[in-house]
């Protein structure tokens, strides 16, 4: 394996009925911006739970925070900061809301200019306001993670930072959270996390057998409990091994000393700017555009992720590649999640529109920096 | 699973040549008091490079920590740094050297009495000097944990304590420390970390795939690439995946949420202070005494153990528990690790003595904590 640094100093509370420690978190007297999204808090009992646990704390109240969440509203969240003097915040929502709060945390303290540069030209993030997280959709990882993805609307550019300075101090992850969520937002979960894995575990291998079989534990688990979770809401087991699930795809841990590919989602994210398609449908769709146009640089891999995942043992290496991406697009559509560019009636105009985005931006993506345009082409052609 | 919280926040630094990254973590201008063992570190160069890294520190040494730290010993370490005013411990060394520190960073700011009650009595420790670690033999995990063991020489009392406080504020793993350690070293920290895995999941099942998961990983890849390294010490590959396995499998990930059980571990330490037997060995000694007199309460687990981990899957559940025994065995004696107590001339006296000392404290362990004098006399006996 390659040398490496990993530091994950993010508390985890997990568990049924532990929203209640949000306010024995947070120092004593800290002024506190709750953040949330559209809304689905004050229905699901969450925001009340909160509430109780930090009513000795003076709160202000920040909400709208949308799915991908964008530069324009956060900013107005970043003045809030400002006027009212917050010292922390709150995110109580999913990945959306707590990259959102990420960014603000980063942005209230930026003095070098608009904050934009942060995501643009990645700025360095000096300092941030601390942030405690109550998680109420797994699925990004953003969780225990220092990393946001935020959307400029003006120019439909969705872009990410990384910086330990906005690691959660603590996230609460209770399960109960997933009872009343909607199939949809399931759905995009599991892929969500699943690809999570996948873009740190399909490379090509470097003798690391702990980062592999960390990384098929969670595939597993996914598929396993992923459709459990989408038949049965109430089913607290599953929900606790998806949220537990989603939080170890992207902490870090399996990608510590591995490559790493990333390019399904620097693709998928073009899929969201340009049509605004939810960022795990975005995936499904590029993942097995990448899987067959990099069958060569990936076909270890590929092959040991069939054979240890899926139970693929049998015929060629591309036969057993063929039936690799079979089953993983065959586990997508199971749950829900449509895989080709149609099905989202995106046609071979937007494929034009993102090739020369790339080639503008003049960098190449993937585990070995080789997809450009031309390969993006190739892929995105694929999933016609 | 059941519900937890879970925080690490340790920062590894892993690789080939990175321990000249040892200064740069340590906050300038510290007093540092660099310890270490017996003085292996002068001959496999570990030494030059630390005192490379940390030049520009002021920096005394106390040396001749051994194995089994003693509690006589690591008290005058803490005059040291009461004299020296010294605001940093740089612990050299293994896992022994390591917890010595550990308990000298709790020693020193205990304002309560006698240290020895954090290990006797279980004193809380409300502050401790930082850490920072350079391991020079993987086993014992304390690398990426706040674990100490202490033995108290003049009453043959083998303590623990576990404390955030005493977590390394950073250790560095590279893996060419192995390149020079002798066969038994190996074989030992092989042992150790196989069993720290075992007691965090040979319990019973609480549906938990992800840590199950995790913990089968561990050992699969202790079972690969232990030999590996005894087979060629020169082998890096080999050398890094045995080092991270024995991290990851005592640093509180795979026991968040499940039973764990540590009666192995505890009987053990008797062992050791008894006769003086390799912590690694007394493991090898009762675990597979654990697994047979505990075959019903365990039954699932081993069953998943032999399955899973060693390909057993035929027969009736005792067949496969008697042959996950002698799989589990034949591994420890595989590495030159001995399982049985004539091996090391220990007779049923010291079953008797060990049996009146639990009686005398009057508590059980295991993970029903069920497991009293009676049943300990059965699995020592089972070893004879």
């Amino acid at each position: 394996m390659y040398n490496f640094e990993y530091q994950n100093p993010v508390k985890i509370i997990f568990g049924k009925g532990e929203i209640k420690k949000v306010g024995i978190n947070i120092p004593t007297g800290a002024k506190i911006l709750l953040t949330y999204g559209g809304g689905s808090i004050f229905k699901n009992g969450v925001y009340d739970q909160v509430k109780a646990s930090i009513k000795d704390f003076d709160v202000v109240e920040f909400g709208g925070i949308e799915p991908n969440p964008r530069y324009e509203t956060l900013m107005k969240a970043v003045e809030v900061v400002k006027k009212e003097n917050i010292t922390y915040l709150l995110s109580v929502g999913g990945g959306s809301v707590l990259d959102g709060t990420k960014f603000i945390a980063a942005a209230a303290l930026f003095t070098n200019g608009d904050p934009w540069k942060i995501l643009s030209r990645q700025a360095p993030v000096l300092d941030a306001i601390p942030i405690g997280a109550v998680l109420t959709l797994p699925a990004t990882g953003s969780e225990m993670n220092g990393g946001s993805v935020v959307t400029k609307a003006e120019t439909k550019e969705k872009l990410s930072f990384i910086s330990p300075k906005v690691m959660p101090r603590f996230s609460v992850l209770d399960p109960e959270v997933i009872f009343s969520l909607p199939e949809k937002q399931v759905a995009n979960g599991i892929v969500d996390a699943f690809v999570h894995v996948i873009e740190q575990y399909l490379t090509f291998p470097v003798n690391s057998p702990i980062q592999d079989r960390f990384a098929e534990s969670i595939l597993k688990t996914l598929i396993e409990e992923g459709p459990k979770v989408l038949a049965n809401r109430n089913n607290y087991d599953a929900a606790a091994n998806f949220m537990w699930s989603a939080t170890m795809a992207l902490n870090g841990l399996i990608g510590a000393g591995v490559p790493q590919d990333w390019a399904t989602h620097m693709i998928g994210h073009e899929l969201t700017a340009y049509h605004g398609i939810d960022h795990a449908q975005t995936l499904a769709i590029v993942l097995p555009g990448i899987m067959h146009i990099k069958r060569d640089q990936k076909k270890d891999k590929i092959l040991q992720l069939g054979e240890r995942v899926w139970g693929v043992l049998d015929g060629t290496d591309d036969e057993r590649i063929d039936e690799t991406i079979r089953k993983t697009v065959g586990f997508f559509e199971s749950v829900g999640i449509q895989t080709k560019l149609p099905d989202y009636s995106v046609t071979s105009e937007t494929i034009d529109t993102i090739c020369t985005r790339f080639k503008n931006r003049g960098y190449k993506v993937g585990e070995k920096a080789n997809i450009g345009p031309d390969e993006i082409r190739l892929i995105l052609e694929d999933r016609l």
